[in-house]
């Protein structure tokens, strides 16, 4: 049985609260310059460090170990999903990443426009990485092209990339990349992977050729390629599986698509972590399970800065007195990835967890950092199944086999 | 999607250099006459405990918990793959202990000279455990029988048992054991357990056939039975599935064959631990894969030898240094299995791990032991997870799902 069907199996409902405070790409690595401490054992958070000693710790393994997953399925995972069984293609993560509101029935692509020469070999990949601007003045030479059987969506995302959204009845996103991946070579036709994805195909045929008619001449934009073909995966709802009531406080437009696709509300908030909790407030009665987005972790992580990752974590620190005051049932602090300063990037290495619930099995945590979280009373476990975690603490699981 | 296969889709290749040394049998348990410590705790490894020190630590859980390996699954594991799902059967097995170099269309088995009565009934199952010389007559007299359609190969092993190795084109290992496995049964016919085995089944018989004949009127061995017929899995290779260059430093036969079996070159090395790691020098740029076996660890595990494991748990310490020189991007040093010298054999304890890469979050760790890798920094994991872990540290996965 899958993971969420067998925890949707023993789900019950009551009026305790989850939370999930999500410190993006909160893991860190032990730094040279800094006492070969990581960014959360180097900062100062005595008000999660109070949580830590009221609550129990452990460590989250985001996909498998070694295994550095990018946004998708380490959201998908923190949501209760394989993330692995619910892989999200490239087409589809884009789409989201620039909030287009999809249905599980469209078909995504990412898109680039590329300079071909004229035999119809690619000889820039990314069309001189040609402005934002540029990208959607071609844009608007193709917005007219019909293609009977589907309607197509064409959407800027930044340079020369793009997204094609297509809508319609019976589409599948079986379909291999229109992109040779390299110089020299033509743009392929769209080719269908299944049977069932035939006639997708063939509409994706019918408007890159249109579409190549139209771009002739320009320059250096003068083609398109396409790749990452896919749909939102079919996943199921929070509250159709768990009967939970569920909103996100997200900033950035890719945490509020992820979080849609698993069925929650999105609420609107300022930029803030203190006008996210204050958001959270006005709700609190509205909603059983919340997922808070903070962000700024992560960037501060992928530019390399170790001291501005330290303040950013602070600075949560210091506000978060709000979402204490309401004494959720359940407040998981987490991330879906470590982004360690000292590499610049996301990593495998285990995300901090911190679990504060009147059901934790205290484990003398008195600190909330990496090396603590390590020999924590929860141990470590895969992302996947924290929701069950959850919604055990929140006494939302009866007994299995009574 | 199979582990190692999954893996593989985000192998990228640099030139980072991994290597794993393996102490065979090297986790121990509490010994009631050294004050309740383990041989590693007992031992003094100074250079192993610098090593922890920059490093992170864990425990290796072999196959499952409470699951004992054998040298087979244990090996497979740390090599990436599901050592449940790749099982190598008992003649495969004992092929590789005395250095058979396999093709993985070959059918092996076990076999063991046995002593019958008038009746045809097994009266000793050993034949007197005759010597290893008198197995090899034996088999002399069987080496010029013929079976069409296939070639056999006969090798002595040691005392009563040999391999019976078949060559030929579609043979299969699905055959039951011609071994009753008991005293006062007759040997019985080998049974195909499937109609593609059903060919191979048909050669054995006739080799079998001809073999009693000849083995009529000898004493004690007059007759022989057949048990683990197996083939070698077909297991893709390092170098196929993560473009890694990988070379074993192994002295026992069994340990070159597992290496041999997912594609690493075998290098010829002296007896010694130091004439090892001086062909790993002279290796150090044709590879990107190290496989370091050190076997007398758990030799002296076996024998119920604690001093003496502990003496060679010392011995290693005190020679690293060369290898620590070498300054590979990931340094793992781990076993396949536990052999306590309190059990005397293999067990199902998880194995101490100690990981040495500029990408590892130190965990605090200041010695090499169970006890502290109990509570190290990279938790528990399976086995099988290691080669995932092993290539991230050295920056040769990619992320998944970016």
């Amino acid at each position: 049985m899958e993971l969420h069907r067998f925890y949707s199996s023993l789900a019950i409902r009551n009026d305790r609260k989850i939370v999930v405070l999500l410190i993006d790409g909160l893991g860190g690595l032990s730094h040279e310059d800094y006492g070969y401490k990581t960014e959360l054992e180097y900062a100062n958070h005595p008000n999660l460090d109070r949580l830590a000693s009221r609550g129990a710790t452990g460590m989250l393994t985001p996909v498998l170990p070694g295994v550095t997953p990018g946004s998708g399925p380490a959201h998908l995972a923190l949501f209760g999903m394989d993330p692995i069984a619910f892989n999200i293609g490239r087409g589809v993560l884009e789409a989201l990443g620039i909030g287009i509101v999809m249905d599980p029935t469209d078909v995504l692509a990412r898109g680039n426009f590329c300079t071909v020469d004229d035999t119809g070999a690619i000889i820039d990949r990314r069309a001189g990485r040609i402005s934002t601007r540029t990208c959607e003045e071609r844009l608007s030479l193709l917005r007219d092209i019909r293609v009977p059987g589907c309607d197509i969506e064409l959407h800027a995302v930044r340079d020369h990339r793009f997204v094609l959204r297509m809508k319609g009845n019976d589409l599948d996103g079986a379909i291999d990349n229109t992109d040779p991946g390299r110089v020299g070579a033509k743009p392929a036709p769209a080719a269908a992977l299944t049977r069932r994805s035939e006639a997708t195909a063939g509409y994706v045929n019918a408007f890159v050729d249109q579409a190549l008619d139209r771009l002739k001449g320009n320059s250096p934009a003068n083609a398109l390629v396409l790749r990452g073909f896919s749909m939102l995966p079919k996943i199921p709802g929070f509250y159709e599986l768990y009967g939970l009531r569920s909103a996100a406080l997200a900033i950035y437009p890719m945490y509020k698509g992820l979080a849609r696709a698993v069925g929650m509300d999105i609420l609107n908030c300022g930029d803030a972590f203190a006008d996210q909790l204050r958001t959270l407030e006005t709700h609190w009665e509205s909603y059983d399970y919340f997922f808070i987005h903070y962000k700024y972790t992560d960037s501060c992580g992928e530019d390399g800065d170790f001291l501005s990752k330290v303040r950013h974590i602070e600075l949560l620190d210091s506000s978060i007195g709000p979402l204490v005051g309401l004494e959720p049932a359940v407040l998981a602090v987490t991330g879906d990835h470590s982004t360690p300063a000292a590499l610049k990037s996301h990593s495998w290495h285990p995300i901090p967890l911190l679990l504060v619930s009147p059901t934790c099995r205290r484990d003398g945590s008195t600190t909330f950092t990496e090396s603590v979280c390590a020999r924590g009373g929860l141990g470590t476990m895969e992302s996947k199944y924290l929701m069950g975690l959850l919604l055990a603490h929140a006494l939302r699981l009866e007994t299995f086999g009574a």
